[in-house]
């Protein structure tokens, strides 16, 4: 019997906590410093719970010693330094947590401290950098890849037709900061928001692209001349946000206001947050495309994965929690396994290589119905 | 030599003590409280200026009755007050203040005074109540009117493609306030912003028309079942208003945000109208078009007129001032001239039942360069 830490019981986490306790073999715990959060846990899970606070770096470290294995999926601002900790207590890891900083600066240690930690272990970033990873190691280098990725809510409710499943100011962070993609072998900034696309998606319908900053590790382990990953929303979605940032609603130096002082920015997250959450028993789903282009002998060939995952309708996990988790819970399950020892900290595409790991990651995400199609075809 | 009192010296009061100077038989002075304005306004024409404050009624009466004859231009929420001043001073007025309040309340005493009064004398209320006042007495009885009109910048500048020539705040309320019309002889409110309508101008270009509350005393002088005013503005522009107004952007209720309380609409207003303002040298644009139909004998009748005026390239005088001003001043000049008398107050549609009085107004519009063109088409 071994032991499972899940450090952080948010959506993703509870999802994961509980793929994991299905397991007869593993003893799950989740930490988290909200004890609401763990008390709705306990009731839809086989679960420990402890109290603590992910800062905590100690905490952390100590926590993560008295378990086999720890999973991260603490907020973003939280986790490099909820990484640090487990690494310094010699524990594998795979981990979620969508971090600003590059994870990597822990490799060195990782190595040092013999720990296998896997990282950005999502489905984007996490399964998109899988598939490239794939992709080049079949097609032996890639002239072109793109992915294209969004969490929507099934019905489109105007104006904003979006549900924000993780934190909206994060959203707000996407729509704002500088992009960067990979354009004729150039590291290529764009402003955030550009550059809409259509796109078509059979059994759902079209929906628009534009540039954000989510390529990450890709931007320098995949050797591809043309790199980009887009975010996608309902057509008309980001029109509308766009006038609300040329307007200065994302402002954040305070203007004066009636006597006071006030960033339009906290008002726009006031009036608009409200907006963006899912009502109760609202459907969400989880598109995604990545094209891999390279060439098989003389033949220009494209690879091309699609995923559409919906709500799961009988246990009403969201999918943007069931398509961030489950990667993570079967890169786990390979670590506890001894099928993956890896000292070190490693983004997917460089596992994505592997084509055991690839195909046991893959048929995991197969039996709880997250289905990848793939599709080759020659280029003219 | 008469002597003529412009109270107000805003953009249109400008225009009118501008175009009433240029008759040697008229003495123009201009009344406003705001001494840069009355500088600025000697420098452009030979007119005198009073500094007082147009809130002051009995100010009011004292100006008033120094001069033969009294323009009022003063904001709408001063209109009516400014109004019932000078009727007690005894002197005929034109009026362009777009007041809140129906100044027909105001027709006994002008009456017992003797004074004839004309308001809502400008382009739309003004010209389009004359239009549909002359076209009910051609064709007997309407079955339908329509007036769509609209003031917009010539160049469209992304996201607003806007100008506010009046009060962008008055605008807004345009946007917010229930409109009201006829519709199979029934009044009908609808909620502000609805019922968007493509409708293309040659010379000009497709513009989107909306629900405004602009009928005012049409709503009982006109006996047509169908009557309605709409605004236009540039395809889409209502879209983007309609998302700040669904998300709360408008609200006049505070929030708490950042430990103070603000009113959204206060927020909305510092930072949407610095991009509302026309930019020096920037060109804008009237087009107004008004639609009658009727019975001519057995046949359904439609008359259309259409105005499609823009900032004079000599004078540089805003079009929303020419248009709005002319119809004043030639209303002015024909009550000074005697061929005008009737005491009370009038709104323009009874005087454009008056064919002299419609014609020489059409004239005085010609001369200066404000073109309606007619076209009357058999309907089938």
């Amino acid at each position: 019997m071994k032991k499972v830490v899940v450090l952080g019981g948010g959506l993703v986490g509870g999802v994961i906590a509980r793929d994991i306790a299905e397991d007869p073999a593993l003893k799950v715990t989740v930490v988290d410093r909200d004890e609401q959060v763990l008390a709705r846990l306990r009731q839809r899970a086989k679960v420990e719970t402890r109290r603590a606070d992910l800062a905590d770096s100690a905490a952390v470290t100590a926590l993560a010693a008295e378990h086999d294995f720890v999973i991260g999926c603490a907020p973003g601002f939280l986790g490099l330094g909820v990484l640090r900790a487990v690494i310094e207590a010699g524990r594998d890891c795979v981990d979620i947590s969508f971090m600003p900083e590059d994870a990597r600066v822990l490799d060195g240690r990782a190595r040092e401290k013999g720990v296998t930690v896997v990282v950005d272990c999502g489905v984007a970033p996490g399964m998109s950098n899988m598939l490239l990873g794939h992709a080049e190691a079949e097609l032996g280098a890639l002239t072109r890849g793109l992915i294209l990725v969004g969490g929507l809510p099934v019905q489109r409710r105007w104006p904003w037709e979006y549900g924000a499943v993780f934190s909206p100011i994060d959203v707000i962070e996407e729509y704002t900061r500088v992009a960067r993609y990979v354009e004729h072998g150039q590291l290529v900034e764009r402003e955030a928001l550009t550059d809409p696309e259509l796109h078509y998606f059979p059994g759902l319908g079209t929906l628009e692209s534009f540039n954000t900053d989510g390529l990450r590790s890709l931007m320098d382990t995949i050797k591809a001349p043309d790199l980009k990953e887009k975010t996608m929303r309902w057509p008309g979605h980001i029109e509308k946000i766009r006038v609300l940032r040329e307007t200065g609603f994302f402002s954040q130096t305070p203007i004066e206001v009636g006597g006071v002082s006030v960033r339009p920015l906290d008002v726009t997250a006031k009036l608009l947050f409200p907006m963006w959450k899912l009502r109760e028993g609202e459907d969400e789903l989880t598109v995604m495309r990545v094209e891999a282009e390279g060439l098989k002998g003389q033949a220009k060939v494209r690879y091309t994965y699609d995923l559409l995952d919906r709500t799961d309708p009988v246990t009403h996990e969201m999918s943007m929690a069931r398509t961030t988790g489950f990667p993570a819970t079967a890169m786990a399950r390979l670590i506890l396994g001894g099928q993956l020892k890896r000292p070190g900290v490693t983004p997917p595409e460089m596992l994505g290589r592997e084509r055991p790991i690839y195909d046991a990651i893959m048929a995991a995400l197969r039996q709880r119905n997250v289905i990848f199609t793939e599709r080759v075809e020659e280029l003219r």
